[in-house]
């Protein structure tokens, strides 16, 4: 399906509800209440799926669109989904309408809008707002703005193409915050966890001249820096930073007694991180895996570092 | 003086030298460097003055096009030097043409060309280079993103604009490597850089519920940290990003005996940081300022801390 296609289902039916994705982003959300506020627009009664896992920062972006209790729909569309388990908590019923931007996943609605080139949803709903006829308001510009800016780590990232940039630049023109929203979601970190980094920074083991680190989170370190769930976002691109770094393990004690650790790990591709958490029972990609243990962090972190060394050519 | 003008002046002269400012960031180096290749693929004799202070960072970008010892040059350039007290350390004669974008500083040249709305000095040059009908090649793509990308904090920074967005957009298309040149400018620090983070993020004092947030860094972080001078870029920004900060002191410790301490004062506006460094010999402007004490790190933290506390509203 293309653009043209998808904005003609959206004009021919009512009664929305639009689903996010579990532990939702930037992405997911703004992209979805950006797509609320057009079809609101275009005169349709549309509302958020009231996804239980917002955090904080993005419960004033997206409080005017969700879904009073009790509201019944007749077209479920998911936003930034790429597979059906990871819909929202507590979601049930069928979707007519799946628009995403993974490559992976399977699709699971009526309707598939599914482009991979794009760097986050919210450059797809951009393109489809404008297909759909409807100016951007300031608001809207806003919410895509956070859903393209978070999707790139603020144009950092290896997604970030020339059309994200200019994507971007539609947006501040159409009246986006950016200097307001880039504080808000990059510039700003609280105090917990700035100190949390401080304790991991100070923490953090390099091997192999620096091309693999190390970084352990205990339960001890939360206590001490007074962090919370909120403040545990993206922990593992920490240990990446390093110069010359090509293997990043990431380590986070989730419980003390029995004990139990979370294990992330980043690679540049030569070491397939899928196969080494995999054999620990977990999985994911080549250049991004997870998996269990239970072990204490710093237990878990030899285990994985061992376990990396060894099939490391 | 607009940039049709400019390029008539660049065009009828040649034997250029393009001089960048003291302390070289990636807008002054890139946009230096991107300016020199242009005036080459004229077919004009031009180089860089060979700044004594480029980092590691950016030599592999500026190498090619640094001045031979014993350069006769019949017209200097200089870019993105707001005023002559921060031309590059060692230069001395006229300055035919001042390429800038600062709002501060006396001009020096005799011809000006400054764009005040411009975020970096980068985006400048990218249309300058558009005037004089060359397109952009690669080389020239990848200095002028890490011109305007570094001089926006990746787009960060308040001075990102619709128009900057556009530019990092023709960039990219312009055949820029976006992402490696993020991994290496925005992605990438050196241990010790991590290692001082830590400490400074550890040691971080917030006051006034986390409105002011002082930073220090003693003699003795930096040695162990290993960090050198080279990992000391922007230090000042740290404290800043505390949720809610509204003033960030920041002092550095140069030497203990004597003792003497760099401090960089950053606020919103509502303290005047220029008026109090200003009380202490130094200044700046209101919202970025610095001075320089004869103290202890720990003991200057205090005493800014204190003339801060006097003067807040």
């Amino acid at each position: 399906m293309d653009l043209r296609e998808c904005a003609r289902l959206l004009r021919e039916r009512d009664r929305y509800l639009i689903v996010t994705h579990t532990r939702p982003d930037g992405d997911t959300l703004g992209s979805a209440a950006a797509l609320c506020r057009g079809l609101r627009r275009l005169g349709k009664t549309a509302h958020l799926y009231h996804n239980p896992e917002i955090t904080d920062t993005y419960v004033p972006f997206v409080a005017a669109y969700l879904a009073p209790e009790g509201y019944q729909w007749d077209t479920a569309v998911s936003v930034d989904v790429g597979d059906a388990r990871i819909l929202a908590r507590g979601f049930s019923g069928d979707v007519f309408l799946m628009l995403d931007h993974h490559a992976t996943g399977e699709p699971f609605a009526r309707h598939v809008l599914r482009q991979t080139y794009r760097s986050s949803c919210g450059e797809l709903v951009l393109d489809l707002l404008e297909e759909l006829g409807l100016g951007l308001d300031k608001e809207q510009a806003d919410l895509l703005y956070m859903a393209v800016s978070t999707d790139t780590g603020c144009f950092r990232y290896a997604n970030t193409t020339a059309e994200t940039f200019h994507a971007a630049g539609r947006l501040a023109q159409a009246g986006a915050d950016i200097a307001g929203l880039n504080k808000l979601l990059f510039r700003t970190k609280s105090r917990p966890r700035l100190k949390l980094e401080g304790l991991v920074y100070s923490g953090l083991r390099s091997y192999r001249d620096g091309a693999l680190n190390v970084a352990v989170i205990t339960l001890e370190m939360m206590a001490q820096s007074g962090a919370g769930e909120a403040d545990c976002d993206d922990l593992a691109s920490l240990a990446g930073q390093v110069q010359g770094n090509r293997v990043a393990v990431t380590v986070r004690e989730l419980a003390s007694a029995p004990p139990l650790s979370k294990i992330s790990l980043r690679t540049d591709g030569g070491v397939d991180a899928s196969a080494v958490c995999g054999s620990f029972g977990g999985g994911g990609h080549r250049m991004a895996a997870g998996c269990e243990l239970a072990l204490s962090g710093p237990e878990a972190a030899e285990t994985i570092r061992q376990a990396v060394e060894a099939v490391w050519a």
